[in-house]
């Protein structure tokens, strides 16, 4: 199995002084993630929350790429409609060139309704904006001739896109996808797909098991890696750790459903006692042996590829890099 | 006086090799100009040329700021017409935040019709543009509060722009001026001026005295770091190295005028004998004592900021650094 990060940073109006969850912390998280063998990190992006999270997320990337060596770079994800194509496509090419080859492209329609409300523009363009968008940013990448673009949306006349990825014949794209039918949409289109933190094992089994289907359909070779699982993880020591943590998770969870609407695949709430930890739920909150045991139960499905939720401190990382990661790098996955 | 850097970096589709402009080099060259005592670096921005030239620019200096400590980082500039004002303040002020209060903001309403072709925006509606833009990227990075915007060009509803910049109240906002009437426009708006590389240094000495009148009617102090001049500089070595230095000056500059029409302030060539260095010209070429001689003037006429166009190689970068800089470092402005 290989690992990888989640998640975002969070600078506010006013603070005076750099919290916890500051970008200068998020740099040293992911400095010492690379030291510790994480394979990547996505990053979240969001605009006018007022909570100070991440928006510029390429030039965050960009500064992460000058400060690592081989973590790779990911939006998770870059809302499509929000921007002009070809000057993000020529973001993307320069995060791609100046990290020699490490970015991956998150990319979404975007979901949260006071998003679309502040851009002024309507929800109901989003697929289509989404595809036109997309659709020319695989163009400007690819194209060493000039061309037009007469779109929709946007119109270009006569341009060449520069500078070149380094990645050919285009970095990966990664998109979200939730329902069988989404699922199923990503797998024919070619995109790597990343599965969400709220869905329980139940569903996110089946959601596998939609995306091998709808591979073996569209001809596509089943890669393990193209399937990247987000997922909260907290490594606790007893009862009293654990119940904390479950209050965390689920405090955390309640904020981003007050804050921005129902959240794509949330189902139920984690086992409250700690004697039933490590039963269905979302995260994987538990002693060292339970989120080994769970995490076992996701490589069982099919899954190699698990995106953790960006823990507050380094010590969570560094106990689930020593006492989690050593014992699933060695096990390949079941034979399919 | 202070010295900065001009220029950019070159990264052409299809190269196989990064050249000696690429941006490693560039990187490695900044890195190497901080060491030796300069105090920043302004980077262009273009799009669309096929020639490689960065476009991306905020991008990149995201990444130099990770790769340097104090050296300022400027655009040189952002054409505001071609970006979504609010999304090019959340990327500015990442930056800003990023580099721990290093950006110099440069930017202008653009002047070359291919690009204005290519982003197919009428070159009619660039200084409306312009205008709203800025005065939205204030707003977006000085207002707590939420607001709308209901401009020309650019809509959004309730929104409030992070991260939040770290120069109070934004980070300085520099543009270029040719003209009496544009250098007394920008006096009175409050932002810095960048005189341009190509004017003679007759021309460059009435823009500076355009610029203290303007200041003086407008109620503004003459602060000399609030007025850049950008300048070509070649250190030679005898009448060989001299030729060839004007010779490479004047391909360059044909180039540029044969791909992208008359430039601002293009005046003559450079003196073509030897004996004739430092004479008038735009550029400072010359032997060392020639360089210095013309920095002093320029220093006489009030200049206390130079920026020199960016050289392919370190080694001009050390000369200057080391046989010219340290004679005008110490030396004051002579009073006004």
């Amino acid at each position: 199995m290989k690992f990888g990060l989640f998640g975002g940073a969070i600078a506010k109006r006013g603070d005076k002084s750099p919290d916890s969850q500051g970008y200068g912390r998020l740099i040293e998280l992911v400095q010492e993630a690379e030291g510790l063998g994480f394979h990547s990190v996505f990053l979240v992006e969001h605009h006018f929350t007022g909570a100070g999270q991440v928006s510029a997320t390429l030039n965050l990337l960009t500064y992460l790429a000058a400060k690592t060596e081989r973590i790779r770079l990911g939006t998770a994800v870059t809302v499509l409609p929000w921007h002009d194509p070809v000057l993000l496509a020529e973001q993307a090419a320069t995060l791609d060139l100046l990290s020699r080859g490490r970015l991956d492209f998150g990319i979404g329609k975007g979901y949260r309704d006071v998003e679309f409300a502040s851009f002024r523009i309507p929800k109901d363009e989003a697929l289509a904006r989404y595809e036109e968008s997309l659709a020319l940013i695989v163009k400007s990448w690819t194209s060493d001739e000039r061309f037009d673009h007469d779109g929709r949306y946007w119109q270009y006349s006569d341009i060449v896109v520069e500078p070149p990825v380094l990645q050919k014949p285009h970095p990966p794209l990664w998109t979200g996808a939730g329902t069988d039918e989404s699922i199923a949409r990503v797998a024919e289109s070619g995109l790597n797909v990343l599965f969400d933190q709220f869905a329980g094992f139940g569903r996110t089994e089946e959601r596998l098991l939609v995306w091998r289907a709808a591979c073996a359909r569209a001809g596509r070779a089943f890669d393990p890696m193209q399937v990247a699982l987000a997922r909260a993880v907290a490594i606790t020591d007893g009862a009293r750790e654990y119940a904390a943590a479950v209050e965390a998770r689920e405090r955390r969870t309640a904020g981003m459903v007050r804050a921005y609407g129902a959240l794509p695949g949330l189902q139920g709430s984690q086992p409250a006692s700690y004697a039933d930890a490590g039963r269905a739920s979302d995260a994987l909150i538990g002693d060292p042996d339970v989120v080994l045991r769970r995490m076992r139960e996701l490589r069982a499905m099919g899954f190699e590829y698990v995106l953790m939720l960006l823990p507050d401190d380094a010590a969570t990382l560094r106990r689930f890099a020593r006492e989690i990661m050593p014992e699933l790098q060695g096990e390949g996955a079941p034979a399919a």
